[in-house]
Order: C-alpha cells, then structure tokens, then sequence
C-alpha cells in the first residue's frame, strides 16, 4: 500500500473502524445466503433478473460499526407499477423462512435481520441507464460501480472514505434521513472521490459556506442545479445523474457543523471528532433538568412513513421553539426522539424556565399616534406607566402573559395551532424540575459534540 | 371679552390658573420698590440706565403659581466685559438692604426673595437691536415688546399661552433648562400667537415629528436654520432674531411628550394635562422599590452652574442605563435629583434586579471560522455546550457575569469610566429593596404622567 497523506491519528482512527475479518466473512456468508434464495426465487417464477450486492459491504467502503448489507433484486422489464404492487408480497415470498420485516416507505423493500446483521433487500428495475425506471434506486447500481471504479485508481480512497464517513458519524452529520438532514453514505463517498483524499476535502470544507458548489470534476450544469434545488446549502452533482443534487439531504444546520468541525478539526484535532470514540467517554455536558422543558407524545405512528414521523416532529419542535422565543423564553436548542411507532419526545433546553412577573415592552414613537395612543392607553388599563425614551419612542413595563415556560408551553398546546404528527392521541408538557425528564436529560446530552472541547485543552 | 375657541373644560383650567388680584398687587409693589432703587443708584453711579419689568409678569401672561418678576437694568454704552466683571457687584450695591442670592451663570443676575415673592434682577446693556450686545440677555427687552405687541391684537391669546403653559407644565416639558429640556415660556408665548390660539397649536403639534420647522409666519430662513441647529428635533425661528431657533432646549424627548400628549388630548381631554391638577391627585403608580435602583452622589456641586450640573447627572443616569441594559437588565427609565449644593440622587427603574445563572448568546455563523472558533473554544473552556441553529449560527448558554444589578452597577461605577459631576467625593449603589430607596421611589412616582389615565377612563 503506498503511503497515503493521513497522520498517526488518522491512522490510529482507521485502525479502529476498518471492518474486521470475521465481519466480512459473516457478511459475506449472508450475502451469499439471501443471492441463492433470490435468484431461485425470481427462476422459479420466470423473471429475468439479477441478484446485485450494493451500498459499502460491495463498494470496499465499510466501517466496523455496520453488519449491513444492501442486495438488490434487479428485474428486467419490470414496470414503476408491478414494483410497487407486486414488489414487496414477491420479496416476502422469495425469503421465507428468514426473519423479515416491512415498514412502509416511498419504495417496497424488507429487512432481513440474522445474528445481529441486516440486510436491506430491494426489488428494482434492471435498466441500461440511472434514471431510466422513474423511482431513484435504479440508480443504486450505477453508483456502486462508478464508486467501484473510481477507488480502483486511488488505493488510498477507500480508507479515507471511512475516516471521512467516522468524522462525519462523529459531528452528528451523518445520515441522509430526516432525522439527521446530513451527508449520505454515498454523498461522502463521492466528495471524497472529487477532493481526491480526507485532508484535501476537510481543507475545502472549511471555507464553505450555503450556496456552496461542489464539481471539481466539471461534470454539473451549475446553472439547472440551482435552479432545481434553490433551497440547497449545498449542491454536489451526482456523477451518474449530473441533473440531480446529490446533496439535497444536507440542511443548513449540519452543513454549519461540517464547515465548523472542520475549522476546529485542522487547529485542534483529536480522537473526538471520530465515531466511536465520540461516543466511548460519558457526555462531558449535563443539561440541568430545571431549564429542561418536554413535550411528550403518545399516538399510533405506525401508518406514518420514517421521513415524515421525523420531519414533522422537527416542524413541531421548532414551532413550539418560536413560540417560547416570542413569548420571552431563550431557547439554546431542541431534541426530538421517537420509537417510531406509538411515543415521541421534545425536549428543549432554555435559558431560564421562569421570568419576572412584567416585562419591558417596546412601544412605537411618539409620531406614530394611532399606535402610540393604543399603547398609552392599554398599559394606564394596567394601572402601569409609559416612558418616553431620548429617541422619542414608548416603553412600558407590562405584566408577562406567561412567567413560567410550562404555562407558556401549554397555551401553545392548547392553541389547536401545534403541528402534530398525524396519529398523535395525546401531547403533555413535562415541566422544568420534573423527575420525569430523565429521558429529555438524556437525549440533549447524547446530542452535545464532544469534539469542541479539543479546542479547550 | 370676545368668545375665544375653548372648551368648558379649558375655561374651568382658565379660572384656576390665571393669577389673582392681590397676586399681581403685591408682584406691583414689589416691582416698584425694585425699580426705585435701581433707578435712583444707576443715578448714583452716573449711569445712563433704564429699568424694566420683563417675562410674564410684564407680558401679561403670568400664571397662579408664579410668584415671580423678571427687572432688567439696562445700561446705554455698557460693554460686555464691563457688565462681566462689574455687574453682580453693581447689582448688589443698588438692592442693599434686600435679601440677595447669587448663583455662578454664564450671565450676571441676583434673586431677591420678598415675602415668597421671586425676582430675578439682570443687568444687561441697552440697544437699538437684538443681538447687538453679544451676550444673548440683551434680546429680552425685544422679545417682551414683540409678545405684548402680538396678544395687544387678539385678545385670547393672553389664557391660550396660560392655558399652554399650564399643559406644558402638568406633561412634564415646562422649562428651557437642562434639568427639563423643554419649552421656555417664550416659546410657549411664541408658539401660542404663530397659530393664533391654544386648540389650533394642539392640533398642529398632535402631527408634529422630530425635524419639525414651525414658522407659520414666513419670518426665518430654514436652510439656515436646519445647518445651524442640526440636533434640534423642532426649530422655531425666534421672531425678534429669525437666525436663531428659539426651540434650541426642547430634546426629542420632550417633543414626543407634547406629541404624545395633544393626541391624547384630542382624544381624551380631561383636567390632568394641566398643572396644577397634574399634581393634586396621588400618584397612580408607585413603583415596587424591589425593581428601582438608585447611585447616591455626595460631593460639593455650589461651584458647578445649575445647567452643568443637572446636564451631567443625566448623562451619568443615561451612562448608567446603557451600561446596565449591556449585562441584560431592561430598564423603563431613569431620572435625576440634585439639591443643586451638596447632593444627588439617580434612580432606575428596572424589569428586574436579578437575572437567571446563565444567558443566552448569539454566536457568530459557522462560515466565520474565525470567530466561530474563538467562539466555540471559549464555551468549551466553559464545559457549555454550544449548539447551530437552523441558519448555521452559533448559539450557547454561558454564565452571567451579573446576575443582580446591583453588581452590575457597581462593576460600572468601580470602572473608572462613570461620568460623574465635578466635584463629587463618594458614589454609592442603593440596592433594589433596600429601605433607603424612599427618595428614589418618590422621584419616580411624582415623574409618572398622570394624563395617560384619561386615555383609560
């Protein structure tokens, strides 16, 4: 192996997240298990189809922490419809006798879960060209070769995929799924692939900023891609599709972690940008339970798909979030968890969870007289006095609506405006202080970085 | 007596606060016993010299609370230099025999103080023009003619400058010194005959805005004016020197006061804009001493002229105010107290004397590495988490360095930064509760308008 650009930490990392012998040998076993079953399977009932393994067990590009596999069942001349109708009940069929399990998503796929391994398991078109079968996992297959064949050239890739994969598991930016908003798999593989290593793509992810492009091949329409994605911080185009951003999952938020845990990475590296070892030491922070406030739901989420359970707890977090803002209550930041099937969790970390009895209030200028007469008028109903600041504007002390966040919390609950999750029975608020936060406590702390306090040592 | 455009409401303030007949019989002989002994000693001296009454008394537009004469010794040939090194020793010669006072002003004057009675005696030089002596005084002589002259036409205009007065007065805007920062009672005169009477001048200043030219008799030039007077919010030429704007003292403050004020009038009229009945009531509002701090100054002010003195003591309680609403403590309002010889008095008016542990701060985004990392490094040396919002900007709880204002305050005044007057020899923060802060209490109770009331009744 030549001498890859990577320090004695790096490869230290590396050292700790390749997959071990016995992990590939276990997946591999699998693999072979579930392409018997399949291809049989798909003989016996005369389809022209292919057993293809996808995803990082087949590009080289795996970590130590996933015992997954993606196999895809790839059928000639199938159409969108047939897929949809008949994909999953042929699947199920074809891998009887395994422990197998569906969850409605956007395209039928069933999970296989074996001693501790998973292995998700397509039905797909098999289609000349990415795009051709009109549902998106057709391209799957492209892009394991073009990442197959771009790692070929490079034998460092593959390596720095993974470290790059570990730093971005570490900084909480991991994950194209809603819950996270982050960087794909594939996603990291191609912008590792485009920087040519780990160091070159940290080095240029620290000046990004939203709006940012990322071709350094030449191979994007720039022009039609922001066109497309308007409201992409970041636009990355995908080499097997150009027209498509592949970096559509990527919210504004976690490309501010990227850009910021890279800044820090090159001035203060460490073991902690890394996962696992972000997770080995207890949370170094513990949100004090009394500026913890919770929302706990309970309902029948079952019928909902991932994406939308998660999208629309994070729409409801951050209403509730502004709510509390405007009603005088600094928010540092929002959680929220969900089993996916019957509870839901918000937790919110404030400043302070009470405040005093009146607030000062702003009021308009003396020369706005129909506002500034209003104003005048409510607070003397208040029995309380309006001064004029040097700038000739009003101001009043006025008694506060809400003094405590739970008050406030549960106005907003009850306003009938709270974007729930469909499904959703009850919602309670779980006030500051409450003995019952322990899980609130839990997920915030689970979700402070680790990785800042390099900085500090 | 013609009818004159007021309301039953303005004739009944009319009938208390003109003056009495015994009132302006004693004011005369006062006067008189004045005006002989100047005369007789400016005789003496072989002075070429002229007595005079001026301001209200001898305008005729005195109110009942002022007890008040205003008698200039003019002198032919006088220069300034003269009337500064020999004016006060002059004056005091002439009235032997009378209670006398003195006082540093820019200007020689004394005060005789007969049987509650008030006169102000100035030596200033005679002229053929305003202006033309070089020390400002001078102008008095001209301004007295030219508001007898204007009230000898309509004969309502004497009560509607009572009557402004008197509104002047129950707002709080009375009054050219700094103390105030409002309208002299020339301006009030001046103000009263430009728009022909007191409803017309309400209605016009109920639209006012700050940059208001108020000249509806074509006298002044306003590009000059607006050059020469750039801070001033209201400019009104002063009709015996058009290049000067005789609304110079008026702040901004003040204008919104009166704007605020003649809006609610027309809306709401009642007796409590005006002075005296501004005052009869108690206060409707005593502020809870548990949100009021107060910096008591000890010191020796007799060598600071008023105007200086109360102009520092505002800057300071401004000073103070910004400073304190720096650390996160919101203020209403402040105002100040002297007695002018040995004491002073701030008092604020607060949201709150206490603050929660920790504050919220606003970091920079995650795109100004710079900064974001001096940022982050600085919370982490803190073990504070720091968190991204939805725009990529850095938030973080981080511990208050005040959490009460009297330790704010008192970080403030041990800065060496404090504005205080001259001559001051100790400082000291009366803390929020404390049972000293029966002055500050009072202060802010009698500075509370009582009008607004009318708006709620």
């Amino acid at each position: 192996m030549p001498a890859c650009s990577r320090t004695p930490l790096e490869e230290e990392v590396l050292e700790a997240i390749r997959p071990t012998p016995l992990q590939l040998k276990l997946l591999g076993s699998l693999y072979r298990l579930l392409e018997s079953k399949l291809s049989s399977c798909a003989r016996l009932h005369g389809l022209d189809a292919v057993v293809e393994a996808e995803g990082s067990y087949a590009k080289g590009t795996l970590t130590r922490d996933k015992w997954e596999l993606d196999v895809f069942l790839l059928v000639r001349g199938a159409s969108r419809e047939w897929i949809a109708s008949q994909g999953e009940r042929l699947l199920r069929e074809c891998l009887e006798g395994l422990p197998v399990e569906a969850r409605y998503a956007e395209h039928p796929y069933v999970t296989v879960r074996v001693m501790g391994m998973e292995a998700d398991v397509v039905i797909a078109p098999l289609v000349s060209k990415p795009g051709e079968g009109g549902t998106g996992v057709e391209r799957t297959p492209f892009h394991t070769r073009w990442v197959r064949r771009a790692l070929r050239g490079n034998p460092c890739l593959a390596d720095d995929i993974r470290l790059f994969k570990s730093f971005l598991k570490g900084i909480g930016a991991y994950g194209a799924e809603v819950r996270v908003g982050g960087f794909s798999g594939l996603l990291a593989e191609i912008l590792v692939v485009y920087h040519g290593g780990f160091r070159r793509l940290i080095e240029a992810a620290s000046r990004w900023r939203p709006g940012v492009y990322v071709d350094p091949l030449g191979i994007g329409d720039e022009e039609l891609l922001r066109r497309r994605y308007p409201e992409s911080p970041i636009i990355v185009p995908d080499p097997v599709d150009p027209g498509r951003n592949a970096a559509a999952s990527v919210t504004r938020r976690k490309l501010a972690s990227l850009v910021l845990a890279a800044n820090a990475y090159l001035e203060a590296p460490c073991r902690l940008y890394y996962h696992p070892y972000s997770t080995l030491e207890p949370p170094p922070y513990r949100p004090d339970p009394r500026r913890i406030l919770a929302v706990e739901l309970r309902g029948d989420y079952s019928g909902l798909a991932r994406d939308a359970l998660w999208g629309r707890l994070s729409r409801m977090a951050s209403w509730l979030s502004r709510g509390l803002s405007r009603a005088g209550f600094g928010i540092l930041r929002w959680e929220v968890w969900t089993d996916e099937s019957s509870r839901a969790l918000i937790a919110l970390e404030l400043e302070s969870p009470e405040l005093p009895a009146l607030e000062l209030a702003e009021g308009p200028p003396a020369w706005e007289p129909a506002r500034a007469l209003r104003f005048t008028a409510k607070r003397a109903g208040e029995s309380m006095p309006v001064a004029i600041d040097d700038e000739g504007r009003l101001k009043a002390l006025r008694p506060r609506r809400h003094t405590t966040a739970r008050s406030a919390a549960e106005h907003l609950l009850g306003s009938g405006q709270a974007p729930l999750p469909r499904g959703t029975a009850s919602a309670r608020v779980v006030e500051p202080g409450d003995p019952g936060l322990g899980e609130a406590v839990r997920l915030l702390a689970e979700a402070t970085p680790r990785w800042p306090y390099c900085l500090a040592r």
